[in-house]
Parts: C-alpha cells; sequence; structure tokens
C-alpha cells in the first residue's frame, strides 16, 4: 500500500488507510511518522491551539481499560481539533449483545472519521478494517501489536541517539505475551538497530531469531552492548501462569538497579512502557534518573499519536472526497 | 404551543421549549424538523465544522446505560459547536441522595441550556420541563416515548418514499412496552401514513386502535401490503415476565429474514432501531441487505438531533434574551 | 509567595502557582479571585464562548466520585476554550500498581497545564504540588480543605452583603470533618467577617477557637445575629462514628425550618454546599425560599472556578515562557 515509486515519501504520498502493526510499515511510513511527530513536538513548544484536524471526528473504543493510551489519543486529537467520543465497553451496546463489527458499523454511520480501538484479542483492529470505510488506529490488539508504543519508543531513542545505524537495543521481560515487544522488534529492525531480546526462556517466544532479533537469557550478558534498554512491564494483571518463580527473583535477574546502570555505557538510555512496577522491573533512583527516558516517552507518545491521527485522517480526507 | 396562525411554521417561527414526545406535536412541527434535519444532512456531507451551537451547553443526563443515543447526541451537539457535559447516575450527587429535581436544577445553575435526559420512569422529562428553564430533550423514557428515534425512523423513511400519502407502515414486535413504537406511532399518523401494529397478542396494548393504527397477529398477513417495515428490538434486558414461548418461535412468527423478503414489495424499507439482535428480529442476509436502512438509521439520527438541539438552543436563546 | 510591595493586586501582578487551600492566601488574593469572578460573571450574561484558556489543558484527577464540582470545574475550563481531560481512578493506571506521583508525572508530561485534585487524603495536592511544574487546583482533600467551595460561598456572601463588615456568618454541623468549613473559615475571616462555628460538641474540634471563631453548641442562642447562615452537609456516606444520636434529633437541634427562620434576620442568606439533605441540615421550605442561596451557589461556583483556573494558567505561561 506504500508508494511504490522512487520518490521520497510525504505528508501528501501518504496513501495507508489504517495503523494495524509496525508489520506492516515500510520504513519510510515509521520515518515519516517520527518526522511528523518531530514536527508536532515543535509547534507544540508554543502551546498554539492547531486545528489540523478541525471537522474530524475520533472515537476511542477501548475493550480493555486504559488511562495513559486513551488519554494520549483523546488529548492528541483534541490538540488538533477533533471532536472527540469516547466508548468504553461496559453500559454500552455491546452489553446489549450487539457483535463488535455492528458497534464498528454504528459508530461509522454516525460520521466518525478515525477509530482508535484497544482490544483483548490479537487481529480486532484489522478484523474491523475489513468491515468499516473510517481509519482504524491499533491502540492495542492482545499480544499482537502496539504500533504507536513502539514508535514513540523509536521516537524517543531516535531523538537521544540520532540514528539506530549502528547502534543496540535491547529489550527485557516478558518477550512472548508483550505486545510492545513485537511493535518494538518491527520498527527498530526495519530502522537498523541491533535487537537484543532478553528474558527467562519461558518469556521468550520460540523461534523469534526470525524476526532478525538476537535472543540473550542473562541480562548481565548485554547490558554493557546496549545503547537502549527498554524495561518491559511486568503484568500482574495477566500473568495468568507461573512463569518466574518470584518477584524478587525477577528483579534480582531482569531488574534494573543502580549497580547495573554502573555497569552500563554512560549515556545508555532507560525506557519503560507505563505504569511501571517502582522495584520490579525498575528500581526508584533509575526510574528519576538521568538516563530515564520514561516521561520523555510519554511526551512523545504524544506527538507521534497526532501525526499518526493527522497522517490517517488526511488520508480518510482525500478518500471521501474521491467517492 | 405551535404558533396558530396560518402562515407556515419555519425556524425563525419555532416556540416550544422542549421536546418532550411526539404525541404533543403538531404535523407542521415534525415536517420543520425533518426538513432542518436535511439541511444538516447537506451541510456535513461537506465535513464543514458548524458552529450553530458556539457558546450553548448542553448536558446528557442518562439515568439508563446507552451508548448510541447518548454518543449520537454528545456527537450532535459537538459538530454544532456547543460545550457537552455528561453526567451518569452512578458515581453522582444521586448516589449521595440529592433528589432528581434536584439534580437537574443544579445542572441548570451551572449554566448549562439544553438538557438531554434519559430516564427508566415514564414522564421523567415532563417533570423536569416543569421545574427547570432549560430545554429537556427526552432521550427516552421507560416506555413511554423517544422522539428523536421516531423522528429519525420517520426521516429516513421519508428520504426514501417520498411522502407518507398512500403508504403503509408496519411496527413488529413487542408494541406494548416499546417507547419507539409509541414514538412512530404519533409520527407516522400525523405524517398521513397508514400505521400497522403487528405482534403476538400478548404484546398489543388492548385499544391501540384508538391512536389511528391497524391492529395485526400474523406478520404474514401484512407483509405484502407494507412499504416499510421497523423491526422493534426484543428487549431481552427489560423483558421479565414471558410474552412468547421462546426466542426460536418469535423469529418463526415475527422475524424478518430472507423469506419474508422475498415476498415483501421489492422496495420494502426495512427499519431497526438498534442494537439489532441478529437471528431474532432480523436475521444477517437481511440486516445487511440492500432493503436494509439500519446504518441509515444511525447517521439520520445525528442530523435529527442536530436539528432539534438547535431550534431548542435558538428558543432558549429567545428566551433567555427576553427576560 | 504573594506579592509583597504595596502596590495593589492584579491579574497581571498575580504570582501563585497552586491553588492549594485557602490558609495560605492573603486577604488581596482572595479579593482579587472574587473581583476576577464578578468579571466573568458579567460576560457570561451575554453567553458568548470565550478563550481566554485556547491552548491550555486541564486535567480532572478524581480519586472520589464527585459529580457537582468535577462537573463544575469542567464546564469553567470548557467555557473558557480549554481542552479538558478526566481521569478517575477506577479502570486507570492506579487499577494497575501505579503510584499517585507517577500518575500525577505521567499526565504532565502528556502537556497538561492544570491539574484539578479531588482525593480523600488531606494534603494529596500539596504533595502533588512538589513533584510537578503543572498547576494544581485542590477540589477537596479529605478533611482538609476545599478552596473553590469556600470562595464561592464568600463569593455568594459578599455579593449580597457587599462587604463583610461587621457581619456575622454562622457555620452550622459538622466542623470537625468538613472541608469545607475550614475553607470558609479561612476566607471569611480573612474577608473580616465574624464566624461562628455552630454544632455539638462531639463535631467541634477541639481549640477550633485559635482560628479566630467563636464557638457556639445551641443553633437557637446564634440564630438571630447571624447575616448568613452556611448549612454544612450530614456526609451519611462518610460518618462512621456515632457523632449525633439520631437524624431527627440533629434536625431538630441543627436543622434550618421555617420556624427558625422566622426568628432571624429578615434578610438572613441561607447557603447549603449541596448535594442537600433535605428535611435534615434543611427543610424544602427554606431550600426553595426567598432566603436560599443554594443554586446562585451552585452558578457562582462556574465564575469562582474560571477566575482560579484563568490566574493559574496565567501564571502557568509566564513560567513556561521563563524556561
Amino acid at each position: 500500500m506504500a508508494a511504490t515509486n522512487s520518490e521520497p515519501l510525504t505528508i501528501e504520498r501518504w496513501q495507508r488507510r489504517h495503523l494495524l502493526g509496525l508489520q506492516d510499515l515500510q520504513r519510510d511510513e515509521i520515518e515519516l511518522i517520527l518526522d511528523h511527530a518531530a514536527e508536532f513536538k515543535k509547534l507544540q513548544q508554543s502551546r498554539v491551539k492547531l486545528d489540523h484536524l478541525r471537522g474530524v471526528v475520533v472515537a476511542n473504543l477501548f475493550f480493555e481499560p486504559s488511562t495513559r493510551t486513551r488519554t494520549s489519543f483523546s488529548l492528541a486529537a483534541k490538540r488538533l481539533g477533533a471532536d472527540t467520543v469516547d466508548f468504553t465497553a461496559s453500559g454500552s451496546s455491546v452489553s446489549k449483545g450487539e457483535t463488535f463489527i455492528d458497534t464498528a458499523l454504528t459508530i461509522e454511520a454516525m460520521g466518525v472519521d478515525l477509530v482508535v480501538i484497544r482490544h483483548s484479542s490479537p487481529g480486532a483492529p484489522e478484523m474491523l478494517s475489513r468491515h468499516v470505510k473510517c481509519g482504524i488506529l491499533n491502540a492495542g490488539d492482545g499480544t499482537h501489536e502496539h504500533p504507536t508504543q513502539g514508535l514513540l519508543d523509536a521516537f524517543t531513542m531516535r531523538e537521544k541517539l540520532g540514528s539506530f545505524e549502528g547502534k543496540t537495543v535491547t529489550l527485557v521481560g516478558d518477550i512472548k505475551h508483550s505486545r510492545v515487544a513485537r511493535s518494538n522488534i518491527w520498527a527498530l529492525t526495519k530502522l537498523g538497530a541491533k535487537v537484543i531480546v532478553c528474558g527467562p526462556a519461558t518469556l521468550i517466544p520460540p523461534g523469534v531469531e526470525r524476526l532478525g532479533v538476537t535472543v540473550a537469557h542473562r541480562f548481565d550478558d548485554v547490558l554493557q552492548e546496549s545503547d537502549a534498554i527498554n524495561l518491559l512491564r511486568v503484568q500482574f494483571e495477566r500473568q495468568r501462569g507461573a512463569f518466574f518463580p518470584s518477584i524478587a527473583e525477577y528483579a534480582h535477574l531482569f531488574g534494573m538497579n543502580g549497580d547495573r546502570l554502573r555497569r552500563a555505557k554512560p549515556n545508555v538510555l532507560i525506557l519503560a512502557p507505563g505504569p511501571i512496577n517502582r522495584g520490579v522491573e525498575i528500581t526508584p533512583d533509575v526510574a528519576d534518573g538521568p538516563n530515564s527516558q520514561i516521561l520523555q516517552q510519554v511526551s512523545n507518545g504524544l506527538f507521534v499519536r497526532m501525526a499518526c491521527l493527522h497522517l490517517l485522517a488526511r488520508r480518510q480526507q482525500q478518500l471521501q472526497e474521491a467517492r
């Protein structure tokens, strides 16, 4: 779906209707999003109210609870002048027995242009995209992808590292169940980074090497070569099986702490998709220290989502005019 | 309350403060709303942001769960530039023992101009209208009325049928407990349609003929003469008694399916106030087929609500200036 | 933190970043807020949409349920053109184990300028203010303060009384657990009123006289000298112990009713922070009668909150430009 000739991709030439996952995107598409986000970051410093999405309606359709992602998308839309509506699964038509697709078609019929969807089922956004004409942005679908998280992590690293050429990024934790890991892997490998995934054997999906990543089971083995470390969340609320013996052992083997930081590269970037469990994936001194990118990730998330919303809204407008 | 002289009703001459039910409205008032909605439909095709309600505050006061009606009203208000606030019964002052009227007076005191209310008690919006100065829009009150649903159903039929003269509309299902049926009956009979209500004897209110409708107990008896068929929702979440033996039997006797569609008029309009129960009131092939107006109803609902909000907001402004 | 030279305080010279409690404010700061609120009240009569907060983002962070305060803040922000986002404790990151401060830092990182916070712990807003750069407005923190309620009560009294010099205001009820009482005491004593606190001995905090108030245990003793009476809410949902024998006895001893009103000054102002318990703190005839200021309090609350939001937003802008 990406532009096929050799001209560089520009906002005007963006042709994708949906953002379902980073696996689908070409490198130039990812770079365009990051560049466009950087423009919004500059514009927002003057705190001027923008109107790129004036007249556009964005619906948040969250079937899983979320504060930060939903709020970030909602703010991104509002700051660009869009009208927004929120749907939550509870108290909605879904509880009256309506099907998922009927809910989406209904939302679309109300004149919604873009649907931001979070769902516990991998592939739900993609299924939706086949039934509606409005643009779909995946805000996390089960263990599949969380593309805007992958993009904001990449944005944050790129801003500090300059480029990914010759750089090593290590993802630590539960690689197997993490949509954040998956979206990070797609983005970072396409952008040219060396990606290491590191976690207990039970939490590394077999065959992950085929995605172009290196596997490590001991954090300390890969600590020193890492330019950026992304500490995945231990999802206590999802964890059903017993993939590691205890929290204390996890923190000991895979947690980021002051001792490990001292042994890492001096300017190593420490990322973590929040909400963080202080003392588990990361100790407070590191989370609040100078290497931590945690709050920058949140800030950048706004700009990345502004960029994604704007690109898809422009594409919607083109398609609507063509109809 | 309607204009009493012989000049035609116009937006400027609209005098009603509230929209409580279609029983109260004159034919010319209903037609004005539908005409005004048609204007908004035309305007929205260009997706320009309108500002008819700039400076107006609309409060959604929903004491029953609802996604589609609440969202439709909320979007209608936002697309006209209003400020909106949402109230829900849970977590509100109501749970601190405040009376219903005190809640409404409080909302009004905050500078709200229009209150959209859904409540399980028939007459709750009317009671409210006697205590507040702001405009009240009934978004469904128990088994009484759901006027904007009646209006959007009438709008959708009129758009396709051109006029109701000589046309037959059949309402199928639980006539007795349906506020949608009631509002449809008032609108359609006033607009000149022949209205048939069709359902099991247990679900037809005794004496309904006095409203000017024809009663049928067998769907197949009235199928062929119908120009439009409105399939009421089987409200599993409300149904307390056992008004029909089984879902399968209901679907067999009163459900719309491919076989019945083949025996109906070729251009028969199939309507259903969502959310639909696929396979109960309507089979998927009919719901998704060319005769189905289900998604058009949703789209038109937005325009009808824009029209109602605009007419009542204008009236509020006149009254506020006169004070 | 207030201006220290002798020039009169103006909007331009306002220097406070947060509104944590009225204990902190100087008399001229309180008066500036009330004067600024009066300006907004005048402006709102023309129902023009204002844009004082265009480009500003206001987050509502409510850890306790609240309809009226949250809605009032939200409307105040929207009517000044701000973008608003709502956070509630349930379904948020808080339920994923995130700390309170991390939640606030995250909200700030999203580009939020002002945080309106309600929390059950006294001091939570103050703690927040030490960790974030954005402005904090306390919307009620446990039994500590509820500054905008104190300000709107003072605004309502001042508007009718003209000045507090030589005037007596009586606060009736549970002084001990009431943040409203505390904020009223700070505001009214600073503005020059004589303040009487009146309630059963169990509900008067020992040593409250040090705040410059007079204590009474019998309502009838102080009824006749009061120019304004503020009837605190009996908070059935908070009351854990048994501080008074029965509701009937409370109403008899401390409730405002027609008999007491006849014995009071003819123009006595009757205030009550809603939601009211009709028949407990106040009988319906008084609540709905000509002395009652209850709905004026709600209306004025909007203007007071507009004033506070505007002053803090201006200050934020100054600080952001200085960075």
